[in-house]
């Protein structure tokens, strides 16, 4: 339990007090695109935390045909689908309820057919109509610290929720610290082909999102999220003075691997945009939780980054050619 | 024990004989760039086939640095380098050790620092100069299979092993009928800024590799290798008539998303290179295991296709601007 003075998500405590007496081994993130990149943090989180559960993301047509032989009623499933309809995500709970597993999906619309077909539900708010303790990270993150504090007394769930109401003051401030860095980098990159983004551990799933959601989806710019890691093991061949990367800078134990990998693209590459949480005001979060909640910060100054560059191209962040138009 | 007509490799079989006796929860496949790639279809078969057995693939930067908590004694971490050079490997190596995991390097060089600082080696030889259940993919899926009938009683390691030794025969015959379709690919597609490769399942790793290891590193052009399930999520919005994607559909469980992805882009691509593993003469391999040796024969296709690409655009696949010259 939570002292007085920080407030967990009532959604949130229904599924802790639901897994109280339960056997629960493996917890499956299952989502697909950004709502699948918002999972990747939470593996960080499990991985670097839990002394005995496993975990996997998935995205969620994988999940299904890949049928986990591990699937079963010790499992859990965290399924996310902004409007709730996305039909891989809603069969992905129907198959993990048939198979016995704790299914909770988070949503926007708890009438949605996503929150009809999980046991539980997390409505979360939009992003930018909401604080962030209520937003999806956030929410996930409640429920990812929580589900380690039940089932394996882990000391990090009070912190993270007192953290998490930290935050909002800490998104004003980085989009105003941000603003113009934003505005020149919609200015200085509006006409690239091309755009490469790069991370690793707790942010990875931020670049990979900005890759295949901002970049391709909504701005058709060619892009691929490379993880620092693999950089010099290939993709770094790719980098030239001509070739746009955003290399992000993380707080987790992983950032020495964006360190070397900037330090090198300082070398040979002139056009890289550098987003260092280390120039973040993180007042109010706690210490230990600074490199798992650098995500939502750096993802929060990347929104304000897609809107300049849609506004310098003058290609909205709603127009597609595809999503939503025809039949696929 | 597997029947008298097929033969198990002996690196193989001691590391099995280790593990008789010893209780291991978690498998953990670390390597970097296209020795991590090959990780990912033995990480799909673990995930398909194992009953209590957890998993999960790391960069190996990646698994120093994120330093999972369940990280232990009961781990097996199976790593691999081809020079049993390559630093971060090697340091995961020593680093697990440390932690009391049972480690086994694959590498070429049986006196190289990946094999000094493993428990286990396994020496394979360079996929060229060898015949198909001595390759890196080969012993693996022996390591694995066989871990999976050690620990759990699994009945697919003999099928396995006798399936490996009928596929040299069927890597020829794929090498000879793509051959002409091979050199197409070189001649149409040599003048493209970017090419996209796609896929998923067992096969998601294969096209990962050629996105990062031969277009990215060996040829210097864009890619990206996107998980046909995440395609509808953000990516597809990318695809136009003037932009290349190599389509992978295999034999496994996943292969319905290949299909839907595939025909989407035909709606609106008329770049699209198809590699169907139904086309491909599978006599010899076991009816079960299709799926999971689909993705061998097609990256030895795949091979035929980057060589043509370098001779068609006269870049050498052996030529680079950094790797091996500059430091990193």
């Amino acid at each position: 339990m939570v002292s007085s003075q920080v407030v967990v998500d009532q959604q949130v405590q229904k599924v802790l007090d639901a897994l109280k007496g339960r056997t629960i081994t493996h917890v499956y993130f299952v989502a697909c695109g950004g709502s699948s990149a918002i999972m990747y943090p939470n593996k960080y989180i499990m991985d670097r935390e839990a002394k005995n559960l496993s975990s996997d993301v998935y995205s969620s047509n994988e999940f299904i045909h890949r049928n986990p032989r591990k699937l079963g009623e010790n499992s859990l499933v965290i399924l996310c689908s902004m409007s709730g309809t996305t039909p891989e995500t809603v069969q992905a709970a129907t198959f993990a309820r048939e198979k016995g597993a704790l299914t909770v999906g988070f949503t926007n619309n708890e009438t949605s057919k996503l929150a009809q077909e999980s046991e539980f539900v997390v409505k979360y708010e939009w992003a930018e109509k909401s604080v962030a303790p209520n937003t999806n990270l956030g929410l996930l993150y409640q429920l990812t610290t929580g589900v380690l504090s039940v089932l394996e007394g882990n000391d990090k769930f009070e912190k993270m929720v007192a953290s998490l109401h930290n935050l909002q003051a800490i998104f004003e401030k980085s989009a105003e610290q941000y603003k113009e860095k934003a505005y020149q980098f919609g200015q200085q990159y509006k006409d690239e082909k091309v755009i490469y983004t790069m991370a690793s551990g707790a942010n990875y799933g931020i670049a990979y999102s900005y890759a295949i959601c901002i970049l391709m989806e909504m701005q058709w710019i060619h892009s691929n999220a490379v993880h620092s890691g693999e950089y010099f093991h290939g993709p770094f061949e790719i980098i030239d003075k001509d070739v746009p990367f955003i290399i992000l800078l993380g707080l987790d134990e992983t950032r020495p691997l964006d360190e070397r990998a900037l330090a090198f693209s300082e070398r040979y590459g002139e056009k890289l945009v550098v987003l260092d949480a280390k120039d973040l005001d993180m007042t109010g979060i706690d210490e230990e939780l600074k490199g798992y909640i650098a995500p939502l910060v750096l993802n929060h100054v990347l929104r304000r980054y897609a809107e300049q560059l849609a506004e310098a191209r003058n290609h909205p962040l709603s127009q597609r050619r595809y999503m939503w138009k025809v039949e696929y």
